[in-house]
């Protein structure tokens, strides 16, 4: 028997309690141990719950204790959690969580810390949720240099885009909608405007090339600024607008982006709707591989805690080992990223063609119908940098979204 | 340094030559062991080519070299595969295998000698080609029960299919242009009549409820009476048609198939196109999850080889845990199997409407442009023993494709 404590009876704590509730007999009769919860660290108290009697207010009694091996961290945000996790490696246990802000900030020395207590800090719910994605990448994808790592890592925001796309709605019904069936929340900053995407991405970025990316260098922009409008243009052309995360290596350059981009139905990505998130991985022999599932969500999160906590089962004593050094990663300069870029100019295309064609070159203008005075063109690959010269020469630009070109994929 | 033997300098085997040329250093540092090729076991000489040095023709050299910790088994076939295997798993060498008949024949018994001898057997290759799809099912979805395992697991029927239905072209077409691709086989049989695609399922539901499943056992339906005409029906109802491996447990029992069936544009395998492969898994916690990509290749199914191949560098010495016991796994009667039925009936739909309202239900007649005198029906979710009863009352029926019920999913 393998004593664990969980830290935070919160959404993901007690979805780790009914994973082992529901299939502990069938885990125990795999791996040839039973897995029990000793402890659940909460400021609360939950009368009636029948976790009450595991419930505990002090995390000394965790630490003190030698029965427990494993602590699951899934209170979320940085503090306690980073001093806990610590002081949980240091006494010899091993961590689990599902803390994508404490991963992406404090990963690489959680790691080594518990590297030299010989235990295992692992956190494969902190990205994709349910999806197997971590472990893929360090487990499975080794043979392979990674060229690229897109991901729609983000479930509200992929909702909202979902709904726009379908229905025709506006950014703000939308949000009113997912906030009120509990998509969103009441602030939803974290989702909207990408920084929730921004630390998956700088997690998966670490990993896929061994060196600390910190998330506060990744170009981070959200969906705030989509309309109704946008996906009219989108839908004609046949494409979609997902919020991606990316990681790529470019001529030996690492570009990490976090922004809303138009894709074409051919993209593994284009099919990925409703809360569902997804991570596309581009190898040097293995070609484009994709990753599916449910990204966040009570059970789908814990399943990935509980199988995290059975990967430390089967390794107490041993240290698996993760390539993700605390040397900083230095990210190359977003100008130099090249992208296509869709546009929206307001008056008339004859007005205008000429001078966007002095500096696009012969792209094509696009009306849509009901919307009036404004047109629509969208530009060859181009450089960031090329781009924002360029398109501050074009009056009345109303917006624009890069998307990714037919000779990216 | 780790010594390795390739078995067969075929296409994987060359492609696993390549991998370790192309990413050797990055693997070596990343792992801290660099892997050498020794031998390169084949038949044939290959004069001028760069391995020619290291090609012998007696495997007992290789059994007989201490200095080879991992055999890469990349024949194929059974013979000698099997016999070469054991005797290097009972030399204490560790085998990479990509070889699918093998593993669904033998799997359990290698992996148990492998225990045995304190070394591995892997075999990610064998299934989806390039896709992780083993290595998540043995170390990720470890906290789930695997509910359902569906999988498009055939590049070249998911080609011909793809072409068929967005081309409208006929089979003996398809067919043929495959083949002068390069995609099918001269003779084809092992693709068409779905034996690849039932070997793979028979591993993936081998390995998610731990028994041995025979693929002899296993319902096989190939896609050689599907036609032209029956993607027309497909296209005006917005499905698809997809050659699916399903491994599924229902009210405790597990069936499993290999069928072409009729999926609606919602589920996550009807956006996998061409050659490519997905394995869609459902897990009681996990919820819906998927994993896509090149199904087979040279440098795909490398990749996944030189990843085992990784891991038992990795893992010298320990035996990875796989849950698979030789123990004979029970198959459910597929009859009593649950889908929904396509089906095309000769004649004018009024004159036999009567009769199959009477069986079916209030089921819609279906005209499709350009084909006279049949039309089609959807059934309801029923069990094959009642379709097939029912089905034998109408006259004139041309064909049935099973399809995926709505409250299936």
């Amino acid at each position: 028997m393998v004593n664990i404590a969980i830290l935070g009876y919160g959404t993901v704590g007690s979805g780790v309690v009914e994973v082992l509730d529901t299939n502990g007999k069938s885990i125990a009769k795999r791996i040839g141990e039973e897995i029990n919860i000793k402890y659940v660290l909460d400021l609360r108290d939950f009368p009636g719950d029948p976790i009450q009697e595991k419930i505990i207010h002090d995390y000394q009694t965790i630490l003190n204790d030698d029965d427990i091996k494993i602590v699951v961290e899934v209170m979320g945000g940085i503090e306690p959690a980073f001093t806990f996790t610590k002081q949980a490696l240091e006494a010899g246990k091993s961590v689990a969580t599902s803390n994508k802000e404490l991963v992406a900030k404090h990963g690489a020395e959680l790691l080594a810390i518990a590297k030299e207590n010989t235990v295992n800090f692992l956190f494969e719910a902190s990205v994709g949720g349910g999806i197997p994605i971590i472990r893929p990448l360090i487990a499975s994808l080794t043979a392979d240099e990674i060229v690229e790592i897109t991901g729609i890592l983000n479930g509200t925001t992929n909702y909202m885009l979902t709904k726009m796309a379908h229905e025709g709605v506006s950014y703000d019904a939308i949000l009113k909608r997912a906030q009120d069936k509990g998509y969103a929340e009441r602030n939803p900053a974290a989702d909207v405007k990408g920084h929730d995407a921004c630390r998956k991405i700088a997690i998966l970025t670490s990993l896929a090339y061994g060196k600390q990316v910190d998330s506060e260098e990744i170009y981070t922009e959200g969906i705030t600024h989509i309309s109704d409008i946008d996906f009219k243009y989108a839908n004609q052309m046949g494409m979609g607008i997902k919020l991606l995360a990316i990681g790529k290596k470019v001529d030996g350059k690492i570009f990490a982006m976090v922004a809303p981009m138009m894709i074409d139905s051919e993209h593994p990505l284009y099919g990925v709707n409703g809360v569902f998130n997804a991570i596309f991985v581009h190898g040097n022999m293995l070609g484009d591989a994709m990753f599916y599932g449910r990204g966040a969500g009570k059970l789908p999160t814990a399943s990935a805690v509980v199988a995290d906590i059975i990967d430390e089962v089967k390794h107490i004593e041993t240290s698996i080992k993760m390539n993700w050094s605390p040397k900083k990663l230095e990210l190359a300069d977003i100008g130099r990223a090249k992208h296509c870029f869709f546009v929206r100019v307001s008056g008339a295309p004859e007005a205008k063609q000429e001078v966007i064609k002095a500096l696009f070159g012969d792209v094509r203008l696009m009306s849509v119908p009901d919307v009036s005075n404004e047109f629509g063109f969208m530009t060859e690959r181009i450089s960031e940098f090329e781009f924002n010269d360029k398109i501050g020469r074009i009056d009345g630009v109303i917006t624009r979204i890069r998307a990714i070109c037919q000779e990216d994929r």
